[in-house]
């Protein structure tokens, strides 16, 4: 996964990772665990920690992997997850997640964490970090374990904005396939937009345009539309990129979530039920323990913000170590591949062709005409 | 569940389920054992049953269990899943779907179950049986596996309608409480609505609305509203009936159900993967049957359709005879109760509640400021 860049070419920028030690459920410790880990797995990582000194100093100096590799910048705010992003952004200033962000717009890390208040993030990164030109409404992006081969299928938005046009959805559709070019190894992802049935008449009015935006701009953008998918297939294996506006999305993934999570409780009630059954359990832990880290939601940990100059990971606000330290490794893959570049370069590049189907859009051009009329 | 009603005042007719045997992806032989298998188990239980004669008539006979309780109404079309709802309005005269509303329209059959076509189905059950007065869009309300007592929530709307505005997701609050009184023990049912966060400020404007109207009408209708709840309240236990548009609802189960058959096949191979894994499997069998049952979707197979003068029960396409069963038992539940006259008393007095509320909704009135001010 870090095949496309020589280690040997990474400058000490890039491996810098800026994070917001405050606003977790769990608190700044939970973070340094989190830095801690990645620290110790990976040599090239360096952290800016970002929260009120007298609290990180003794958190990091009691981890050995942290020695020298992690700058802490004081930030005496915190934004909690009661904060409204509007709040945030006019008296924000003193906030660690605003220092986090700051460490970012000014060159001094390659990529931002933070565990805290998903709308606050958003708004304050939307404000530090600009929308990159052509971009309309940023959007966040996860990995959903799937049937597919790579394990995972990427969904966006899962609610950066409650709203969504046939646009935008277009504009979801090129940078979650730039994603998924840039983390996992698929030259043409496969895209799908998320409606209540896979018949083209079916769905709301927004959604017939956006599948023939997404579908007339396939070949130039290099993904394959596979047309209207349903929500069966967010964990299925027919579209690799799941594009949908934020409240939907938002609403899946938090029912996947508490589904799956409803099932590992019976699960576990289950194991317990007798001493048949308990026994059983312990027979079967070597399994039971590759199941559970294969839908462990810890491992898919963090929302990658996509549209911004910057790369930002959101973090489950209520991610233990594991957790933060999945998020740390996102962004770091990420930076290290100048993800945000590419992207930038993707998205500019499709505002381009954009301009040209608006110029040519009554000349009836041949290489649309097949697409044009499936929709 | 049946204690409402007296089995000796139940007539005739409230025991007799019209049943529309094509449409369903197996055919009617799955639909024909499942009748079989609810015969066997339910004494009170007649059927009318819809389709061409010559392949109904064998599978019937087959049945022991059948004999003298099904009357077969020959009907030599059948509406398939790719048929759009409006064709079929326009030319599903002479489909197994319309002869068996038609069924219940003229008072043969107390209830209807079809595994067919959804979007055909509450076309047809609304040219046919139309909308109870005051509903302007019927809704569908599933039951969703959940951590309350009553082991299930119910949801609604999962697909009738792609929108819904404030007063729609009143109706659908007022629907899924008399559905949930009905068919659980839930004197006072706790109603949430969906949304992307359980904070006043955040999401659409018709939800906000919606929040207010579904708040002032709490005490009234006797349910209590716990306000916004997320996708993963769905199978939580914050509330028992959840509210939302057609749209999200259906992508919700759908992501659900997608996520459930993932974790499935997951621990299938988990248990499959070695030796010791297989004996665990063996000697843990009892309780694996038991959570298996649990989460078992064929059990809650059956989404109701509300709004409607009539009981009409939509079975999974994909059902199979135990899922077929259980469609049909809650069609045969509800019949039983007069769920269908009680819910149009509910309705028809939350219009009248409506109407009083238009008429003083410039008064003040002490008894709503208390829930008006929360908005």
């Amino acid at each position: 996964m870090t095949g496309n860049t020589a280690p040997s070419q990474a400058d000490a920028r890039r491996t810098v990772i800026s994070v917001d030690a405050m606003g977790g459920d769990a608190g700044p410790a939970v973070v340094v665990a989190g830095i801690a880990k990645s620290a110790k797995k990976n040599p090239d990582i360096r952290f800016l920690l970002h929260g009120p000194i007298e609290q990180l100093e003794p958190l990091v100096a009691r981890r050995k992997h942290l020695a020298g590799r992690v700058e802490i910048r004081d930030a005496r705010d915190v934004v909690t997850m009661e904060d409204k992003p509007s709040q945030v952004m006019r008296n924000g200033k003193g906030t660690s997640m605003w220092s986090a962000l700051e460490a970012a717009r000014n060159g001094d890390a390659a990529g931002v964490v933070s565990c805290g208040n998903t709308g606050a993030l958003m708004a304050l990164s939307m404000l530090r970090l600009r929308k990159l030109p052509g971009v309309n409404r940023p959007a966040i992006a996860i990995l959903w374990p799937s049937r597919n081969p790579q394990g995972f299928n990427v969904m966006l938005d899962v609610g950066a904005d409650v709203r969504a046009d046939a646009e935008d959805l277009l504009q979801y559709a090129l940078m979650g396939t730039s994603y998924i070019r840039n983390s996992m190894d698929l030259p043409c992802p496969r895209v799908g937009l998320l409606n209540v049935g896979t018949e083209e008449h079916k769905g709301r009015a927004e959604l017939k345009e956006a599948y023939a935006l997404i579908s007339q701009n396939a070949e130039k953008a290099n993904y394959e539309f596979v047309g209207f998918v349903e929500g069966s297939d967010i964990p299925g294996d027919i579209a690799d990129v799941i594009v949908t506006d934020g409240f939907t999305g938002n609403v899946a993934i938090k029912t996947g979530e508490g589904t799956a999570s409803l099932l590992r409780s019976a699960l576990r009630e289950a194991f317990e039920y007798s001493i048949l059954s308990r026994l059983a359990a312990l027979l079967a832990y070597t399994s039971l323990a590759r199941l559970s880290k294969r839908i462990d939601p810890r491992r898919v940990n963090g929302g990658i913000f996509l549209g911004l100059n910057g790369t930002v990971v959101k973090s489950h606000g209520g991610a233990d170590a594991t957790g933060v330290s999945a998020a740390i490794k996102l962004a770091f893959l990420l930076a290290e591949q100048g993800f945000a570049e590419k992207l930038a370069a993707r998205v500019a590049s499709a505002v381009e062709l954009a301009q040209d189907d608006a110029t040519s859009a009554d000349a009836d051009e041949p290489g649309d005409s097949e697409s044009g009329s499936t929709n």
